[in-house]
């Protein structure tokens, strides 16, 4: 031992190195000892997530953390990160065994981004894949022949066209199913062209997303449930949450979550475009807070134009959303017109009023990502 | 050992219970170490934070992780987050030491959320704080005697006022600064009351930021910086990055940032709550992103509604900027009155096309957001 401080302090990082090493060596035998397991409940049909095994031992490692004085919250972080990182690990494994392998499967659009997405869980899981797009149409009658399953996963304004076109080739008892993102026009349509099981789905999450661990999907309920439950399975099997909704309360709040939402983030980086703000300096002298809203706008600029057009302008109802909301901003900027500040806290409180707890939930979650966001970039 | 499958199960987990256990036994023993060198530190009067440390060390243990066989980015997301706690916990106790300790310090607006947030910090790192609000002015004289700081945290539309009545007390070699959100007005003011040091300050955080470690204050110049450089000094060893703006330039950027998104941000909230929409039930069915997007907009209305009616409404200026984005929205609306989405996609591409390379980093990092959000609630 050196007697320096500087002597003292490289003494001190090289013991922190050592501790360290052994930690990632023991994160190694984890890993080994969580594959094991992942085999296991294969061999035994035994689903992958458990989420009362995992809260379970989060908790003894908190109790452990208090006794040995660190912060448990810190454990419990640390815990959440490893936990989840097993659990990705244990579902790309578990993934491969289909609930229905060598079923066939046909992908309607099966080149658009979806479509490949679908595509390859399927195929990653055993089943027999066909692809029909724009220029597989004249084969369409041989690639229907004996599919279990067809999943329309098309633009939304060609959604309805392509399911009458479809539907005719299609085995009676084949499951006709779609991921569009409206579901009150394709469900009819399906309904009305194919005599089969029919299941609206609305994944909500792009082609992006690495996992479906924790994703959720809509299911909209159409014709003969049972005979599409293989289906439902499938996705929950791949770590999906399938939420059941009926298809005119779905649009509805879809009209708000997607519709909205996206207007509302287009027009604002519509603005700054124009008003050809100087985004360089405005990131250099950001607030995180700031920095993950512009994230959020820019989020939405690195997507397809197509696809946010079609989601934006997906029905008049839609459509009139946005001109009401539009006509809310005027009326909004006209409470700041004087200086005086006294109807906008008004109005402020009665929202926040409306707003309820979810405020601070949502203060929570968003300091919660914000430090995320601190600490990685 | 068990040989039946969930024997075996059992086994497996109370093996990896036990090395969990070693796990957390090492943080422990590491957290002690750790606690060492910051003994040290302190006592050699050396900085806490030291960015190429934690890079190597990072980097060591993705090494180790390669050749153990784990994903090294999994490895690099558990040590930022054990660094980034073990450097948290340095900052807290080195925060203690100040930079002029024994200075006396003048919180004006003192019992305001930023005022005891800054007197909080003075106090710690060993300040002489002093606190003039509301009901002091009568003691002005006595409490400005002698004081080597004049921090003014009021609200916006009181800051010129208050610093024209404060600075005939102020000894001239005490610096006179603030903590506005706008800077040219308060400036000037500062600037004309005062013959001595000044500097504008703006804190790029609220007072529910727990610590300053990687958080932006904008410093403008006013007079005498030599005077002032303690001050400076004193902010980056609380971990804060100073960054230098003159206040024009800082004033537009603001108009922007704070004004304009704050401003969007109500007109959001505020359309949701005329339209009654049903949160919880929007929530139930939200995509990840979704979730984040109304966190943003909930984050808002957990907080002050006079620091927001004074935010957005801060200057002429700012008030005519949120005119002209009121219009853009309507005028962004009448894109879509046809189904026809050519032009939105066109006009889509051509902001795609300014918001340039962000486009990606913001996909990244709202995706790593998304992720951390996902693993979490």
């Amino acid at each position: 031992m050196r007697t320096d401080p500087l002597g003292k302090l490289e003494d001190l990082r090289e013991e922190i190195d050592r501790i360290d090493e052994q930690i990632v060596d023991l994160l190694a035998q984890r890993q080994g000892k969580v594959q094991n397991v992942v085999s296991l409940k294969k061999a035994a049909g035994m689903p992958v997530y458990h989420p009362s095994r995992e809260e379970d031992l989060i908790s003894r490692r908190r109790e452990q953390a208090q006794q040995a004085g660190i912060e448990p919250d810190h454990i419990e972080e640390l815990y959440r990160c490893i936990v989840r990182q097993s659990r990705m690990r244990q579902t790309v494994h578990v993934a491969q065994s289909g609930v229905r392998p060598g079923s066939k499967v046909l992908i309607v659009g099966g080149r658009g981004q979806m479509g490949r997405y679908f595509g390859g869980k399927f195929r990653e899981s055993g089943y027999e894949v066909r692809i029909l797009d724009v220029e597989d149409w004249p084969r369409a009658e041989g690639l229907c022949e004996e599919i279990d399953l067809a999943l329309v996963c098309v633009p939304i304004h060609l959604t309805v066209g392509v399911i009458q076109d479809l539907a005719r080739h299609l085995p009676d008892s084949c499951v006709l199913a779609d991921i569009t993102s409206v579901k009150g026009a394709p469900l009819r349509a399906m309904l009305e062209a194919h005599p089969g099981p029919v299941v609206g789905l609305h994944p909500l999450f792009g082609p992006s997303t690495s996992s479906m661990d924790k994703q959720i999907v809509v299911a909209t309920p159409g014709r003969d449930s049972e005979a599409s439950q293989w289906l439902v399975d499938q996705l929950s099997a791949w770590g999906g949450i399938v939420a059941r909704l009926d298809a005119s309360e779905h649009d509805e709040l879809m009209d708000l979550m997607q519709g909205l939402r996206h207007f509302a983030t287009f027009a604002f980086g519509r603005f700054l475009a124009q008003r050809k703000v100087n985004l360089g300096r405005t990131l250099e002298f950001s607030s995180p807070i700031y920095r993950l809203e512009l994230a959020m706008v820019g989020r939405l600029f690195a997507q397809d134009p197509a696809l946010y057009g079609d989601i934006i302008t997906a029905s008049p109802e839609r459509r009139a959303l946005l001109g009401e909301f539009a006509a809310a901003v005027s009326e909004a900027c006209g409470l700041l017109e004087q200086e005086e500040t006294t109807e906008f806290c008004r109005e402020f409180r009665e929202i926040a009023a409306w707003f309820g707890p979810f405020c601070g939930q949502a203060m929570r979650e968003s300091t919660f990502l914000i430090n995320k966001l601190v600490e990685r970039f």
